[in-house]
């Protein structure tokens, strides 16, 4: 699923001229000394890999150029490494010290520009000069972002965060894996595909698609049956399976029809965790369970869709949710882009399956939640949650089981 | 797979004033005598269905109404029966004697349309009098099509097999079911699908999710399955499936892996016989050994589509069918509509799969080259004969291969 990226991880280029602290700013992001950092021009003579959790991304590894402004002979060697570490870029920060933005900054933008690399500029040295008008004018023409930072004072390190997980393009976020990574090679994976009357003519929909071909994949076998099927299928099928994965609506009777040794989970379980953080889905399913009458639920949805007579997200959840809650709740829904940037009157945060975003949305709306620490869940552990079946549907995600059962705890 | 389509089979309405010879037209098409015919105006008193086979397209059911002009308590009661029939045609003709276009014509046209149903009109007693040129007028002006027809002299018909064929809609071709009328409920069928290059990525393709889909519509289960794993898992599966789909690029080595009592086919031979006419492609396959050097082969595309280094119908088949002829061949592709009226100078025909056309299109094209004595297949059948392996594939469908052996042996 890594569309266009270079490289596996998101790989992000640090440019500047000599001696503006590009070593110096990602050592502060990443609070450890890999590169030589000295006040001599151009130190850093090849560019150099450091990898960091960039949360809630994951990986990321910076590279950290040798000056633009590199002179003589060894200064145009470094060029062309400069220039080869910029075509394996997916995004770039270009850092530019207390003098401002100049001609060589220009030929940076061109060059980034003419690599379709998104790119934002740092104002490094922001301890010893604020970015001058002229210069944010200049960036603003242009549609550039800018932060201005002190890597000494380790100030604007937290915007600095933000305008990398801008800049870094979507495909990024995304994770390799519907459910491969959780099956050997010759495996067997049962899916459970109900066919109701909302399911497209002659089609299937696209989580069991991209499962059915994931499983291909990984050199493993699918078998795909509806809920009626199941356990004659599972009876007759000559060993046991690696994994079932149903369909949340009949999540019940699968649980029921499937032997409690084989691990079972369900096609939104998955795409929660290929369109966003599971662990952290789980444990804001915790919150559930404080639900009290009068309490407001933010219900995102991500595309404005024509709601359904039984829509999943306007019907069922709230009917369920106020079950577990013993009253009514306020439920606010959200739709498409608008997500409230103040989190705090909510008890808890749903989101949807999210077939119509990228995960770097869906993941970023989770730190939001997370950092003004409000309860975020979404449709499919929800819809396992208010059913009773959630711990046996995380069985193969111990890390997002815990952390449920840690928040159900708390 | 049936659209918008009304009954399971096509029904087309027969309108027009009484006494107009409707009912001596639908006799004259299906060649028998169901409705009583006679020239006191108005005998046909309730809606009469007829059935017939409408080559190419399979049985049609004629609903022979009424006259539109029908007086009088009990005529008010047949109007009423006629707007009922008007209701559940998919296609309509509206019958004229040689009195010609008038008002009660127009109420049917205007019926018609607000009904969104397409028709045509009928000239019925050419012999008597030849249209109008106010009437073709009139029927141009709204781009009406005409036929003129003398059921008593049995001429016209052709050109009215033509006209039928025409409105009815092309959802009235289509079949529907790819496998699912193979396939007993509980039943097991094996999908070979092999994950190459051209694969998209993280899906499947369009044949292989009907497929799936199908299966669970017939209450089975399908077992999904790369080329590599197919003997293991039919090791393991734990009981014969009742089928085996394989992707035609690895039709042999599926067939190599696949017991000899198991019935085998390919997707492709499957979408050739869901889009068009199994037994006559099949026929037309026998062609293929009679190919001499020299020969003209029309490959006729559907879309005009990017050819691939290894185009399937620009390189694949002319190499293979060039290896049959033992020498070189002159190849003519057509892309898209554009399909020869003229098809003397072909030894072969050999049509895409089709995946973007209709099946009303194929049907109509495979109908003129059997008038026209040119053998015609697909590239589905063609890979399956060049392969050798045809007579298995067609073994689920022995009209086919009976077709197939018989135009062999000719």
């Amino acid at each position: 699923m890594i569309g266009t990226l270079k490289s596996l991880r998101p790989t992000i280029g640090v440019f500047g001229r000599r001696n503006v602290g590009k070593s110096s700013l990602v050592n502060a992001l990443i609070g450890q000394d890999v590169s030589i950092v000295s006040a001599i021009a151009g130190t850093t003579t090849d560019p150099v890999e450091k990898a960091m959790e960039l949360a809630p991304l994951g990986p990321v590894t910076f590279v950290d150029t040798a000056g633009v402004d590199d002179e003589g002979e060894l200064g145009t060697l470094r060029m062309a490494r400069t220039t080869a570490a910029l075509e394996r870029c997916d995004a770039a920060m270009v850092v530019v010290d207390e003098a401002g933005l100049g001609a060589d900054e220009e030929i940076l933008f061109a060059a980034l520009r003419s690599h379709e690399t998104p790119f934002f500029v740092v104002f490094g040295k922001a301890d010893l000069a604020p970015p001058r008008d002229a210069d944010r004018d200049r960036l603003a023409r242009d549609g550039i972002a800018a932060v201005a930072v002190s890597a000494v004072r380790g100030e604007g390190l937290a915007a600095l965060r933000e305008a990398l997980l801008a800049v870094i393009p979507d495909e990024g976020f995304e994770t390799p894996h519907l459910l491969g990574d959780l099956i050997r090679p010759g495996g067997l994976v049962v899916l459970v595909v109900p066919i109701d009357l909302g399911a497209p003519k002659g089609r299937l929909i696209l989580p069991q698609v991209m499962a059915i071909r994931d499983i291909l994949d990984a050199d493993a076998t699918s078998v795909v049956v509806k809920e009626r099927e199941l356990r004659d299928t599972l009876a007759r099928l000559g060993r046991k399976p690696d994994l079932v994965v149903c369909d949340s609506q009949v999540v019940l009777k699968a649980a029921a029809d499937t032997p409690d040794d084989v691990p079972l989970t369900t096609f939104s379980i998955l795409m929660a965790r290929f369109k966003g953080d599971l662990v952290a889905f789980a444990a804001g399913a915790a919150a559930i369970d404080r639900l009290r009458p009068g309490a407001r639920v933010l219900v995102a949805e991500a595309c404005s869709h024509h709601a359904l007579a039984d829509d999943i997200g306007r019907v069922k959840i709230p009917r369920w949710l106020r079950q577990y809650a013993g009253g009514d709740l306020v439920f606010e829904t959200v739709a498409g882009r608008d997500f409230p940037a103040d989190l705090s009157p909510y008890a808890l945060i749903v989101q949807c399956g999210g077939c119509m975003v990228n995960r770097k949305q869906v993941l970023l709306r989770q730190r939001r939640a997370a950092e003004q620490g409000v309860a975020m869940t979404n449709y499919g552990v929800t819809i396992s949650r208010v059913q009773g079946v959630l711990p046996r549907a995380l069985a193969c995600f111990p890390a997002a089981r815990a952390a449920f059962e840690a928040a159900a705890a708390e």
